[in-house]
């Protein structure tokens, strides 16, 4: 950041829109990438959001900005959480500060916010085929022609979807440049034999100029050895090119490669991009940046500091560097890095002395099923601290697995393990688990395999919006036969379900929430909760509030508000989805005029429904039993933001469904007894 | 099959288990192999099935069972369509002319069937991944230690999982076989460019042996040359090696590999596979097969004639020659390639004069659309013929896709496409598009894009079973905001619903069965249909029979029986579950008894549970509107078996819901008026 200091004159006031880029020299633009990085580094340290990713790519996006007519040339960011800087140089500077905010700009890249947002993208792994189908849409004639750039990082290049992209843009020979932004980690450390790969690319950091050399230097070898080289044929000379290359494995799909590039040199990255653009064919960039870069606590402090600073508290960097010397602006957890602890979580009314985080609950106690039998093997993918099971790997690391962003892969290997006796665990974000979904079905379910399936981030997660919501988990879990489905109501429960989960011999999915439990007491050992059974937990009269998960304590508040209106209602929490307590909904159905069901997910098809679908079922007439009314997320994508405001935007609080109970009461559904 | 005749002693016959392969020599085995190959071409000829890819494993399952204990050892066939060599092999040779029938031996690996069975599959790409879980799994202690082998396709090598799987056991270096059974297809010919990687190396059949004598030879070169080389070190020898082999793809992911082997050779394929189990790593065995192999119509019509011949249709084949001659023999269109056609076509009582299959009715009109707006793209995932694209392939190839077996690029590269402003349309079976169920959410649905989803196969698909059922696709798309979904009640409908999907600028689904049409005129030209509206067919009392696609024709047949009994029913089309015609609905609700819904989907979230969501959120008093009946799939996985069959075990009659419409009559839930 010293250049922005002494006599040098700020150029990132200057820029606008990435028109003010042409022109500039290469100084000039590694000017606005270190000032970009600068600004990011305050901005970020100070609101919170995605960290390392970004610093690691200002230089990226200033000279594809600076070689590129964006919005008519596509400039595509894998999962978009690397695109702050070019958000930065596309007109969105001041608006920084509200990222990741309620109503402020977008945690990715989003369409509607950017003419140069060109996709919008949450999950991993998809620029190459969005590039793809815009190059060949152009060669096709369809819209305007230009450029196509998808950059795409290391981690995000294992998720089998990329692969697809690369081999279809091989055999398609479409003109894109894929710029690989190799930096040796996804969010966690990369695993697997890309991750090795890479790493013996980036041993040999001349590559780049030493394989246009080789061939001249072979050659050009004494005692007439290159001369005779020459005459065992350009076979043999192509061999040997390759032995120097790292990019075999891209050239073996029919992918021209280039690397590898220093990622924080603007003007080598502009050569190697000018001459990638310039090609009449698939070409990868093989560009090596450091995540964190500039940014001394997350640069320096290796893998582990990486993940640490993916993402970045609100307020805990001031000045360029750690506030951690107060407890509020410690980095975030490992257990939440994904996400990061939303504020809100200590400015609860009554905060019961502080509940334990669901993933912590979760981490510990997947940990306490693993000690106790050795046949449980956690899995996740690229999300060992955001899911739960960095402890797990710590502690006991012959049973986990992280197979990288490859949920298809966990799903599969899981069921491969409990083919053989296992009790494997996918912990696995309800939004990326979708990924999985064939093997879930075709798999898991079809197989009746004893897979167990943990979503964290279930329901509206906040600040990541609405790629990272985890909205659909029950409405599809719920339509596919043999698995059983629940939700925990509190943290202690969720210990109770996990039990449940893996002691039954089949297919079984758990959902819970970001964030902060209720705050209950967790119990000193696990015990199995019997299969399809719901709980009542409070007696009432005229309504029932029924609950799922979360839905549980929106439920209990909603009672404590009604309670004061005069209207008593009973509560429950359904706890299954799947199998439904039948027993317990029809015993509701025949005693309250009124039953509510409350859910964090999409309405069609959700919790709501298996409960009308069986008293449609079950009830010749449809006057002899209680009506019932739906709350769950509505048929939209809902935006990001704290949840919080969110829940509220939605309707999902207490308040809310107090009113509308309150409004079926007073229109006569359910008469005030 | 001359080696039967003459005085050769047949052996299969005494194969009754893995057990009696033992002690064999390498040309008795090489006997038994042919003798399976004759004796699968005999059987499925007669009846019909998957025929070309078993016929090229006959080799590989005698190989493999000869040197393996199954079940202890795994085995795994890779989609399973190639084991019915090994369900001959394993105790089931008697009972293969049942295969692919109602109660008979399934159409692809079944655990229950069979303990040599390891897994079941019927989509493609898993095996590894399985391999991969077995295996560590031992690694772990977790029950008997054995070896693995996942044998998969050169096709199905193309599909993502596959590629994360392998990836991961690099990193692990987890000690299994992959036998990549290599013959050059898919089902389509294989695109990309892994095909034409692949193409290079079986350039080369000397490959294997060339690459160990390789180095040897060159340190042998004369005039001084192999020592300079030698002198230039280890790594350009290994450069040297590189060039011979075709292995660099697997070996850059940390995968040993082996090839190219003889896939007929039994011997040599003993010896390789010897080899490559002893290794305490990954190792990647590449053996060449001939798909057809034996059958000359289907080895030597080149890549036509192994689509042709990907599955026989029943007594296509009579004494191991095409039965061509007759009419109702002749082998599998191809637009239905990967299934073959079901007499019941032909045995339907009242048949309407031939009516065109579904695939053929959206082949011709996607042609249309494409002719009439060039921006109309056709994307398909190695199914041109069955999902009915090969006609656009064939006649505006420039307005055509096939990615592999890469449903999610195919999903992704048609978000690109509409992105640049072109009308993607996805032909894809219901089952295989749950791959791409995630780029459905995130990508088009969240995204908001113009990209049209073709489901054929949607229902009971019949013969190929559970794996290939379209079950779950209303409920999904259901779920999913910004989406309509839709389906036709006949061929006319189908073409007018392609253009209403075209024309809608956002996300749209259409689903069709599997086989025959209705028999209705098609409509001279494609007209766009208002979306979110149902069709009211026959006014009647008391009953409303609302069909949704295929069960509007159920609804039809149950009027007319039901008109027998004095009950005279109305009968509505509802053509979109999403948005719903909530004014229909309202209107059938208020003016009947009962309202039945007719869905071939699971009954959890569909179509059914749309109209009851509607009405229990509209109706204040559930006594006041129709009780709601809801006709569908069950809560588990339907079996294979003719349509016909399915449909009556489930109950989707016609004679079924007329059944049930009367017990409810009876009941006094809809008063006989």
């Amino acid at each position: 950041m010293s250049e922005e200091t002494d006599n040098i004159t700020p150029l990132l006031p200057g820029i606008d829109s990435p028109a003010d880029l042409k022109g500039l020299s290469d100084e000039q633009l590694q000017q606005v990438a270190e000032e970009t990085r600068a600004y990011i580094i305050d901005v970020i340290g100070e609101i919170g959001g995605h960290f390392g990713a970004n610093l690691g790519t200002c230089e990226i996006a200033v000279a594809l900005h600076s070689l590129l007519e964006s919005p008519r040339d596509k400039i595509l960011w894998d999962v978009g959480h690397q695109a702050y800087p070019h958000k930065v140089l596309t007109g969105r500077r001041e608006q920084l500060p509200s990222i990741r905010q309620y109503e402020g700009l977008a945690p990715f890249c989003s369409i509607p916010e950017s003419e140069h947002d060109i996709m919008g993208a949450g999950h991993a792994s998809t620029s190459i085929s969005y590039g793809l189908g815009l190059k060949e849409a152009m060669r096709k004639g369809i819209g305007e022609d230009g450029k196509v750039v998808a950059v795409i990082g290391d981690g995000a290049l294992t998720g089998g979807v990329a692969y697809e992209a690369m081999h279809a843009a091989g055999g398609l020979q479409t003109p894109m440049v894929i710029l690989l932004n190799d930096n040796g980690m996804s969010i966690s450390p990369n695993v697997g034999a890309l991750s090795s790969y890479f790493q013996r690319a980036r041993l040999k950091p001349g590559l780049f100029h030493a394989r246009e050399e080789v061939e001249d230097r072979l050659t050009r070898l004494p005692l007439g050895l290159g001369k005779r080289i020459e005459r065992l044929g350009p076979e043999l000379k192509s061999a040997i090119k390759a032995y120097w290359a790292p990019g075999l494995l891209f050239e073996e799909l029919d992918l021209a490669y280039m690397g590898i590039i220093d990622g924080h040199d603007v003007g080598a990255l502009r050569r190697a991009l000018s001459e990638a653009m310039a090609a009449d064919r698939p070409v990868v960039v093989h560009v090596h940046t450091v995540k964190g870069r500039g940014f001394a606590p997350a640069e320096d402090g290796g893998l582990a500091g990486m993940e640490k600073w993916h993402a970045a508290k609100p307020g805990s960097i001031v000045d360029g560097a750690p506030a951690d010397s107060k407890p509020k602006l410690v980095p975030v957890q490992e257990s939440d890095a994904p996400a990061s602890i939303a504020p809100e979580i200590l400015e609860k009314p009554e905060p019961k002395a502080a509940p334990p985080q669901y993933t912590q609950v979760f981490s510990d106690a997947i940990v306490s099923e693993a000690e106790r039998d050795p046949r449980v093997i956690g899995i996740t993918a690229a999300m060992a601290g955001g899911a739960g099971l960095q402890r797990l790997a710590d502690e006991r690391p012959d049973q986990y697995y992280d197979v990288g962003i490859a949920e298809q892969n966990a799903v599969l290997m899981a069921s491969g393990i409990a083919l053989q006796g296992g009790k494997p665990v996918c912990g696995i974000y309800s939004t990326f688990l979708q990924r999985a979904y064939d093997q879930i079905v075709h798999d898991v379910c079809l197989q009746d395999l004893d897979v167990t399936f943990a979503m964290d981030r279930a329901g509206l997660v906040g600040d990541d919006g609405p790629t990272h919501h985890g909205a659909f988990d029950i409405a599809y879990f719920r339509s596919l036969p043999n698995v059983i489905a629940m939700a925990p109501r509190d943290e202690a429960m969720l210990v109770h379900m996990l039990r449940t989960a893996i002691e039954y011999d089949g297919p079984s999915a758990v959902r819970y929430p970001r964030g902060a439990a209720v705050g209950v007491e967790l119990p000193s050992r696990a015990e199995a909760i019997p299969i399809g059974t719901g709980e009542t937990l409070q007696n009432g009269e005229a309504v029932a509030l029924v609950g799922y998960g979360s839905g549980v304590e929106v439920a209990l508040g909603a009672a404590a508000i009604l309670e004061e209106s005069g209207v008593r209602p009973t509560v429950a929490d359904a706890r299954f989805v799947k199998p439904l307590d039948t027993e317990l909904v029809e015993r509701l159905a025949v005693s309250h005029d009124l039953i509510v069901t409350i859910e964090e997910g999409v309405l069609q098809g959700g919790f709501g429904s298996a409960v009308i679908e069986h008293l449609e079922d079950n009830f010749v007439n449809p006057g002899e039993r209680a009506r019932v009314l739906r709350i769950g997320l509505p048929d939209r994508f809902v935006t990001h933001g704290k949840p919080d405001l969110l829940h509220k935007e939605v309707g999902f609080t207490p308040e809310a469904v107090a009113d509308k109970v309150l409004a079926a009461v007073e229109s006569g559904v359910a008469p005030r007894h």
